[in-house]
């Protein structure tokens, strides 16, 4: 019964989270989804992390926007690995939540994805799993064998689209 | 008897911090210099934040780099005006470092100066100040005076130098 | 009864400044709020910032966009805390605007917040009073306290959400 | 006995892979180190990834700079967790490498860590075996306490300078 | 009969490919398109490059956005001349795309083009085929002399329109 | 007998405001050079700006670095051309500089010449003046001249040197 | 009966001209408008830049986005003023349209304006055009004059409003 | 008997090129290399550009910096490929270089290779020339195997000198 844990700095943050969470129920993941700001909830963040290995939570994503500290203050009270999920801002893109998140010091890693990458980090979380639990790990091939059906069938689909144009 | 305090991230940061410190000294105001990492000692961070006020400290300056957290972390866990220096690293001169910093979500702002400037940090804890110590704003009208006259005599000696020339 | 200038570069910043005011009429701080250009109006700009203090005013918040001198120019004429707020631009997301506040050269600090960060400005704006005004730190630590009762609720929220999905 | 592998993409990236290295062996981890180039050497890069898990690899470190593909070509052909390092170039620091590593699409995440942060990249693979493996959870945990213990004699030692200045 | 291919690490980047497409058609020069993802179907780009020669094309366009390997790991496999497209995204208008193309380590060469450049990427494709053979060459030439001709028109129009203003 | 103004806002940005000077007076154009700032002595720059037509300032070169608002500051108080030349620094090579020199609001330019292009800032001024002065605008012919036979030598000095390749 | 040239490199940059265009017709300046393009109409370009002193024409100004090379070409052939105004992007918000004009090598500067600016290259122009102009100069009081004024009543426009909020 | 033109817009760039060269003669493709700028000898830029088809050239490299039009200038008046090669500056290490040739607009593209990267702009010359002259092919295939080797031999190297650690 492996578990991940996923937090969000804001519920307005709740859209980008979303193929995380959905991403892991589809390979029977049981997921726990909370807000807790790392500003707003302090002592919330911090409760939840130094006991989260307690709880049986095995990995920890955190989307967070703008100085998105989030993925670190939870890193700091935990040796879990931590996935960080940068949000989309109006700063470039997104390089904000980016840099703020994935230019940890050395000591307390965070598994940066792309910006917006929600489905990729419940996808990592997965893949951490994975390395334990072969279940997750045949979903996982089960998975990329899906993705490439789609990409051969979307050639496919063009091909046909071309003759028509 | 005003109080700053002045946190940097890790001790390699001291070199950025001095000049605050200098600043704040040459105007008669009594400063704290600590190592608080808010990733390797977070326990820490929380427990100097949140006795702060209760200790007398008014203004809180906070250097850090990379993914710079500390400033946050510590406004995260008070309500005095927190002060974050960014320190210059190699990702775009510091970019990285101001951005983890300056963009703070809404409800806890960290009042941030420019990369590398630790004169700059201690000069604002001491406008600050001066708003209630009368002395600290007379030294600041005096610090004002001399840059002043400073430049002028730049501009005097250049005149000299082009003559040469 | 403690007093806040807000100015800003041209009258379309107002949204941008608005959350500012606001926040610091909830918390009873009386705010003066005025149109004052660097560039179209230096002398106006001069007036106001030579004779602050002297007017009753103790911070100075500046928002203004792209090239955005309005801190740096008042700041050389007070030593009063002044407080930088970037408007959002099209470049990069209003990168001009942060780098042109937050840059400054040794000697003339401004006090910079995030990009748009109306209501942090407001903030700083309080929490620098707060350190004089028992009553507005009174108000700060009651807007933490709600804060972290509207992120406690967002997640409550959240999770009876969950449960529908 | 768990298996971290440790991929650059050209000899000369070993500086920033030796923390990495490091961290992982300190830890009691087994690692296996090699050059190869997603571009120069496809053939052995996808032979590697193909082989890595019935290798007993459970998983695999990425160093690449500029346009950095190692961690993408890899993570094409696993489902094990693959870290992405970016190594430091001259493009802003390392931006095209963080960029080209962390923007992965959708369905294939590369787990990244800040630029030139080898050591993390070990400590993100130690932690990702830690959920599997508790001498090396064990291990986590004691080198958390190591980095507090450095940092609160940093401050000790900070404290005995100043009283010096 | 000159080949070129277009590949497209997805479907829905097909609106920027298009107009490659549309360029090389108008010069008569025969086209193949595919969607290709350098992550989804490893295999097939492997595949694709590695025989592209003997199926007799002779310039392989590939687009690709935000961590953008297509164009390296066709690259990889080939010795044709490989065009890379970077396709527009949220991260500064798609300095990632960009970055993870044109920063190719030594050896390995992608021939850029600017963001969503298809028109540009077909052109070159047309450029290279033209030293071999003179129809597309002579092609060219009437297409610069259409695009002078068309500014030229322009200019009249305007100077029409500015009388009315 | 033309006149330029040379303004650098600190007396350590004289290298990068050298070679304005030196083209200037290489034309034969008169030259007044002085450390005046915008923040550490506004009231010279205003008093300088005000007066500068009518000391028979033609045209005014500010140099300044990070913040750099001297130019936005002096072509307040005046209607003459401002030139602005931004001094490099370490945020991305002088972006700050550049960004806050040449994004002014509507109403207020500033002529921006690149990072630490001193000579053409002094080019650009004497091209201004060559609009009124015939001897300058020969000068600048004569200039043109010479760049170009200097990259006809080069060129030919290389086509010795490869042939000892 | 001074004049002004304004081009710009596609027909669909009249938008980010007209405000130029606009400025300089305010101020009887006469000007002449034209689409001409360095990379289209490279020879129309060569012809116009080598005739236009002899044309009449005083300053020019050069519209151009992304590779914005037109001002740098039209440059290279003469010795008038030529003014750079770079067109919005989506690359960064115009940064590349921005560093194409403005970081010009050493010989042949380009006086810059911010990005979208075309006010300010009409301004910048008649700037120039005042130091020979005295009527010209005179515009250019009066347009100041009116700024502020539009200031000071939006100031005085504000203060009505904010007693009904 | 192929030939590649090798331009760069100042002897200084020569450091850059001469990878590209050194590429080239090693496959036996004869080179011409000179020193030609856009923007201080545009005659000779348009004369070298317009007869270089009738020359027998066949392929362009042009290396420049800053604002490098060099690519752009001579694509304008030719059909021939033309190769861009960014020279890095301390502009963000060259992406003002980079952007000024990469972001060609619609009709005139310049085969952008990475910053300094002469080599690639070699190899991608003999890529092109390859499609028509097999011998070229031939060497690069060599050339590929070579660089596969040096990655293996890498390889084997680090194993030797890991067992050492």
């Amino acid at each position: 019964m492996p578990k991940v844990a996923v937090l969000m700095g804001s519920k307005s943050d709740f859209p980008v989270v979303k193929p995380a969470v959905a991403a892991l129920k589809s390979m029977g993941i049981e997921v726990q989804v909370h807000v807790i700001s790392a500003h707003r909830t302090p002592e919330e963040a911090h409760d939840f992390a130094s006991k989260a290995k307690d709880n049986g939570i095995e990995v920890i994503i955190c989307a967070a926007g703008k100085a998105a500290h989030l993925g670190g203050v939870i890193a700091a009270y935990t040796t879990l690995p931590v996935i960080g999920l940068p949000v989309k801002t109006d700063m470039m893109g997104g390089l904000d939540s980016l840099l703020s998140i994935v230019q940890m010091p050395s000591g307390i890693p965070v598994a940066t994805v792309g910006v917006n990458g929600g489905e990729n980090a419940g996808l990592l979380a997965a893949q951490i799993l994975g390395i334990k639990y072969p279940a997750v790990a045949a979903s996982l091939l089960e998975f990329k064998a899906k993705m490439r059906k789609k990409i051969n069938e979307d050639d496919a689909c063009l091909q046909a689209e071309l003759k028509d144009l």
